[in-house]
């Protein structure tokens, strides 16, 4: 227990290592430079300015550590900002798509846009909303041109070119398709019948939007640690497997966080997973097991952006009386115990207990 | 004359190549396959199967050919290919920013997406709307990533991987955003006061939305040409300076072709750039020397959504009447006098002539 608790603690005080690193990389001036004068670049870093786990460059440079490749940790950097700024970009038009209002507890960056352009360019009301839509339109275009730019930073030596011209093709010809395949269908079952969706393809729709990029952390760290350019290398298809199995869980997770959690760890106001009609197992496995006047209620409050705290609450409760939140979180935790095994052919090392550390997180974390 | 007439079919059957070849790479069955089910492919490529010049892909192939490097032309359609990628994920962006409906004579992506849910998925109008809205964003996503990936697939050899390197950090680290920040003072001087914008920034702004693509065209032609990773290369710089100037000839050209051209020639309907109040040098001449009266034709007709076709012809009385239009078509053939010394280190070759024809070809065209 004393050993478990130590990695623990280690694991939490690494992540914010990784956190400061990623965010002090990101934010020096030489980086900065390339948005030019206007708020492109003031709002491209917005998201990044805000506390975050940054989980995903974690996992990047634990996985390189692991492969016993510990003296690439250090030129693994500027790929962990690479694949934090890949999530960014996604974030600022999944926001936009979305029509969200807050990330990370403060306003998305389409709100920041048009916030200012009604305060300092005193545009009225419509075009300062069309404004905010226009301008995160691009900057999440900028934020992904420069993961791209990030990316190519990568120092060679002591990496090899063509290592990293394989990270990027595997990223931009292979990753970000499956990112966006996955945020359309998203899009799409937000109007399909729960009741007709089977869960394998919701649990598709996310392993997709997140399974991907996790998959990709773990596969680029152990490319870079070993210096290989070889993507099917067993070694690294093993560590890829890892990570994806462990990027479900951490969503089916976050769907458990986004009916329980509160506004104040989520940054986002409860219940808005139920408001918004989120398709999860959770609401799938809900749909299931209730009765008529139970599905009546689901129907009713499940995709109504005005429903009340008490239908909200209503609605929380029936998740928890039909065990629909306990299935999904062992459903989670299925998944974290397909993840370990690929981690056997790896040598015992601090690197390796990270993750180990960071597998058992991801179904325990309550933020 | 006889020669220049040859040079000028020449230069109107390569470019028919380009076109051709551009396209049957784009469109290979090999190329789709990244987009897995769903519509998300087809709207990929909905502006690739329109007719289009394809001018970027020609001048990158055109200057690669003059260097010298005859047989690396073949090694550089999939750059070609990317910069045509580059330039259409701009365009699905931008259409869906400034609201436009068609593009070379047909519905925009977002226009398309749109028509798809109300017809197929059976959305109500507003609903369809936005679904249009958010699928555009995602296509132009997709684009984006693509462009890279193709920009990746050049051979090595016979080019050197450090050269493929350098010219995806050229093109993702500097051009694009620069044609963002170009694209977002594009947004801003939309609402501007005309008589307030010096000139100088109307042509910056221009040429960041145009001449830096055509820069990166010949950039990264030249230096595939001559397999070298220095960007910095006088005779690369030479190359890169004379596409700039010429494009933004180009783009003055479009100003013009804006406010002339016909429906059936430029896809478009006919004054839609007085409509949108699209701030050129053409405008801004005419500002400078109207008699109050036709400041006053001017303020209400230009930016006006819903002006009248009667409207719309008086403008281009105005403006033809002011000399506006010739002095717009003076600035871009000063543009073109400026690019054309920086050719002269190259040697005399069939490229070189259709690089000249592409020079005077900016200035004439008429679509």
């Amino acid at each position: 227990v004393t050993s478990t608790q130590t990695h623990k603690e280690r694991f939490f005080l690494e992540l914010k290592k990784t956190e400061s690193m990623v965010r002090d990389y990101l934010l020096a001036d030489r980086q900065l430079e390339r948005f030019g004068p206007g708020h492109i670049g003031e709002l491209a870093t917005a998201y990044i300015r805000r506390p975050a786990k940054r989980m995903r460059p974690a996992v990047l440079l634990f996985t390189c550590g692991a492969t016993g490749g510990d003296g690439r940790v250090a030129a693994a950097l500027p790929a962990a900002a690479a694949i934090e700024m890949t999530h960014t970009w996604t974030l600022t038009h999944d926001d936009l798509i979305d029509r969200d209002e807050k990330r990370r507890g403060q306003p998305t960056v389409h709100v920041l846009a048009q916030n200012r352009a009604r305060q300092e360019f005193d545009y009225d009301s419509e075009a300062s909303y069309l404004y905010g839509q226009r301008i995160a339109i691009l900057v999440g275009d900028a934020q992904h041109a420069w993961s791209v730019a990030l990316l190519l930073e990568t120092p060679c030596p002591p990496v090899d070119g063509c290592v990293v011209h394989k990270i990027v093709g595997i990223l931009e010809g292979q990753v970000v398709p499956d990112l966006i395949g996955g945020e359309s269908l998203d899009i799409q079952y937000e109007r399909a019948d729960i009741e007709g969706l089977p869960e394998t393809d919701v649990v598709r729709m996310l392993w997709l939007k997140t399974g991907v990029l996790y998959r990709f952390s773990a596969v680029a760290g152990a490319m870079l640690g070993w210096n290989t350019s070889d993507a099917d290398d067993p070694r690294v298809r093993a560590l890829g497997n890892f990570a994806s199995h462990c990027g479900t869980a951490f969503q089916l997770q976050d769907d458990i966080l986004g009916i329980v959690g509160d506004e104040k760890t989520l940054g986002k106001p409860v219940g808005s997973d139920i408001r918004e009609g989120k398709r999860t197992t959770i609401l799938l496995h809900a749909f299931a097991n209730s009765l008529p006047e139970e599905k009546q209620l689901l129907r009713r409050v499940v995709g109504d952006h005005s429903a009340s705290a008490s239908e909200i609450a209503e609605v929380q409760r029936l998740l928890d009386r039909k065990g629909s939140l306990e299935y999904t979180a062992r459903l989670a935790r299925s998944y974290v115990e397909k993840a370990l095994p690929h981690l056997e052919g790896l040598p015992s090392s601090p690197y390796r207990e990270l993750l180990e550390a960071w597998a058992a997180f991801v179904v325990e974390r309550t933020r």
